[in-house]
């Protein structure tokens, strides 16, 4: 590894909330350099202006999508609603420009799949066995070598990662998942809404999307890759009163009572630098990994019984976007995979 | 008073904030009828589909503005944006129906200075001076006899009362007020924003058009009226992220100190049902009014020096909005002031 | 029955949310006279300098726990911590005083039960047997003939009323059950503690007590009453930082796929005051509820599996505490099922 | 400066908020060698299984406070409640050992004025007029020699810094000053309480202590010595229901009109690091600080009239204590002063 080496970084679409958490973490990053920062509605306007907390860390201006700087970069990231990256990644892997895409064009390999769920036709649908999932506790080595890297969706990072240890080691039944889990509003992103005021959302909690919730097909593929095979798993998504974090609560059961499943937790995820087993009997919360890419995972057998109940929390923004995107390109770029990563949550 | 009495009841766009409270609070009136419901955007749905509170409460669905049946009403509720009510009041009053404004178009009665800061001509500017000001505090027998009440904005009904034992009582320099007041979000409406979206409000407070609210005007001439001469105020409003409540904080300059305000204050509200003082030396807090039309008032000269400072706390949507409005129609219609407005702050 | 009948009323323990909720709806409701409100912490000081949101509705001071004015009640309501409530109740029973216990003294048939749970050993056991479970929706006609009615807890009302439909039909496997439960703070109650300090749970989400809950007993209890027989549930609690509010997510599985599920709620629950099911497809919100006695219900099975989906909201200090006391209250006197507990949700 | 410089450092009580925040900021410090964490009540246990998000990152375990460790430290932070510093603090300046106090012992220079805000006689009054007070802005000379430094309050320091160009500029009239401050709950510390639960603080507001607060003393002080004479001030605290956050609103009266206050605060703070005067007509939000040491500042003449008015955001537990406290050592070490004080603030 090179210390001294200079990564030449676009970032389309940063007036969202995941661009603006890739731009803070990537003004913490030595090899960094953030050549051009894109935004249809606020071109020409100081990245600062709107995002005062970059202050003193940007001069940048947004420039239009189509900006010629971009084709100076190593790497692009996309922080694009459903559809735009698909656009324009072709033309710049042609032009040997490596892609890091935080939306969801290319994590779904069937593309039938993928315009049930967005309603669109996928306008590069051969590009999508050649996109790697950018899940790094599972794909590591192929991201190493990748050109586009499709990031994991918030609520697949949780699931998935906490499903692996027991679909890994056979021992539960597939066909008999659950995952309740619960997001902070930040990920319905910073669209106007009604629906994500604060004086609709505070104080109060709800279950949504019951019928079926775009992560779904995305969630199943990634635990079928994992299992080897068919799964059903029941997804049911909430609306958390907080701004960061995800809890999935996760249901499962064990094919044969008795298994030390709090080992086989500790021992799949021993070397990842990201992901912490905690202490049997804890209870992780959302806020001890604010800020930070870090995923804390609890398993419980209640009553020895045979039912397995795994709790993760994430930061829906880092580990569930931005920060595992630069997981990503750190291991893309032969860096430190912890490089910006390695701050520590706010707390309280 | 008939305590058989019913009031046909139209309200104008009942999709705000401001709409739902009058309808909450109008389903526990027992005089109350409420005939129609309009909405531009929601005509033709059911309005307990919007709002899941009003479930067995209202079968209405909602109709298009120029519905026939407001002719029918005893009295006409809007709760639109400026500019609206305008438009169509001066017919309803021809036709003899009683119309109570909880916009900001009749509160002003200077159509140049309404103009200025509405950016827009007032399109009926002989009502202005004709409308009466709906704060039963200050106008109850005006009211009384009132066709056009105009109900005070949130904030200017916190500061008015606030301030008005000082300034009636002579106490204090006229020239020397601030007003440092902080809102709960719901009070900037129920519009798809940005800015008030949860994740951009909620675990933050900022100040907010420090240099000139539309709320200004109203107050400026409010309190003009009550200390029978010209003010000069400074006021600060801030975002608070709460949903429902204003807290303001006055401070004002005594002409002679060692005045026994506490005694003033409670003089000067000892017959008021909605005002309510404090014991010497409380601090209120913005919950003892949640849900409530109560204002709660607190006096202190501290160090017993020259400073005044005044803490009052209201619920916006309530006592600010749409419970004084129905305070206002009680005393229009001859109904005991309290009448769907003597229930208990929800606390916690 | 007779409108003019005073109930007059002792609430002992009332420093609590429970104790404050009660004396809340009570001040609403046209029968009920308190004639005295104990407190051990707080004896000789007003009740409204404590909870000035009680402030013109009531006069009185706290007294001690064994003040004689309990004698005089008709009703006594307890709203104590575990183990408190059965040290006086056998005396008041005697003297033909009704109770109404708010806490878990009388919840739990099986004294041992209880016992392991709490800790103690019970004194007086052979109440235990007589107490009438206070859920109305399955135990009305016992509640109207009972002298000590065990209020449920906030978690089983919400549990118990959401499976009712699915497990009185049998069309579910009664040892495959989950309920996956969040709660707002209130129901953590009012002790001073790090662990619900504002710093320590706002923006921030938890599971708690995954390895076994309090409320388990009761639920597992409840259940089987309803079934007929043997249950097996998982219940994992989870801590939301809201004030008021549960929502409970449960998961059962369909013996046989394509049950009109949707049918069986509404025909379960046509006649009851307090429970609405809504619109197939609906979502409820737990703000939809705040502050009221209802709990609304949704139903799903997603992707017309064999999974259904049950979704709960109630106000656990409404629904889940004070208000389904004052629900007994008014079946035991004869008053109308809802005297006091027809107010709105308060939205926003 | 040596890049290679080590500080050993011990933190007395770290069970608080500022403890924590100082060890989750030395973490990232790269000379910063953290010894030994005391603390009375946690001695024993390991430091990260009270603070979750502390794993990885510490193995220490909490020693008791009289650890003879400490004695081999550089410097000793005390992070403890009044009267417990001046206690120790003697001997380890005998041993030539530097203490960074963020208590209150040291603060105020007069014994006696502290003895009656504390209620406590000072057990070293002697020290008082050696220590040093810790705002960079204002004594970055004499921090640099210090042995003792007085880290100030989280109050005064936003109070200080909004008023130091005024008063230096001696623009407006000291004797009357006008400080409305908001903080977030962190401030109130990790202390059991009735009064900061969640459920008693969230969706509230209030103000607080306003006949006298414990930092009040410390703001006359330290405006007295920006203004080289006397001054008046009113000082009126209040508690938002957010966690990190100090919103100061300042108002003074210029003695005469016109002055280009906006340049008088960019020349004032051209050089400073952690002070952003924002450009004019913007208003800081607290989030645009959370988590970082700096402070941002707005300042406004409304109307072009005589009132200044001076909005001041920090993070109370950041630029208000433990990033402050950090960056007092860092100038004590000739570090430089930003050392691990550059990240960027979380938003959303």
């Amino acid at each position: 590894m090179d210390n001294n080496i200079v990564i030449k970084i676009g970032v389309v679409g940063a007036t969202g909330y995941t661009g603006v958490e890739l731009l803070r973490l990537l003004a913490m990053h030595p090899s960094a350099k953030v050549l051009v920062i894109t935004s249809r509605t606020h071109a020409g306007s100081r990245v600062d202006l709107l995002f005062p907390s970059l202050r003193g860390h940007y001069d940048h201006h947004f420039t239009a999508p189509n900006s010629e700087q971009l084709n100076n970069c190593d790497v692009i990231f996309f922080a694009t609603p459903p559809g735009v990256a698909q656009e324009s990644v072709p033309g710049f892997l042609n032009k040997g420009i490596k892609i890091i895409d935080l939306s969801a064009d290319f994590r779904i390999r069937d593309s039938a799949l993928w315009k049930k769920w967005y309603s669109k036709t996928h306008v590069c649908p051969e590009l999508l066995n050649k996109a790697v999932y950018g899940l790094p506790e599972i794909n590591r080595k192929k991201i190493k070598n990748a050109t586009l890297i499709a990031c994991p969706g918030c609520y697949p990072t949780s699931v998935l990662l906490g499903f692996k240890p027991l679909l890994e080691s056979g021992l539960v039944k597939p066909s008999d998942l659950i995952a309740n889990v619960a997001s902070g509003i930040s990920g319905a992103g910073r669209e106007a809404s009604v629906d994500n005021l604060f004086a609709e959302t505070s104080d109060s909690f709800k279950a949504y999307s019951v019928e079926g919730h775009k992560h779904l097909p995305e969630i199943e593929q990634g635990l079928e890759d994992i299992a080897g095979g068919p799964i059903k798993l029941t997804f049911i998504p909430h609306l958390l009163p907080i701004i960061r974090g995800i809890h999935s609560t996760l249901y499962a059961t064990l094919k044969i009572k008795g298994a030390d499943v709090q080992k086989i937790y500790e021992e799949c995820y021993k070397d990842e630098p990201f992901v912490d087993v905690l202490p049997a009997g804890s209870h992780p919360q959302t806020r001890s990994v604010k800020g930070t890419n870090i995923c804390r995972i609890s398993v419980f057998c209640p009553n020895d019984g045979d039912r397995v109940v795994v709790l993760v929390v994430e930061d829906n923004l880092v580990k569930g976007a931005s920060g595992q995107a630069i997981q990503n390109m750190n291991i893309l770029f032969g860096l430190p995979e912890g490089t910006a990563l390695d701050k520590l949550a706010l707390l309280p």
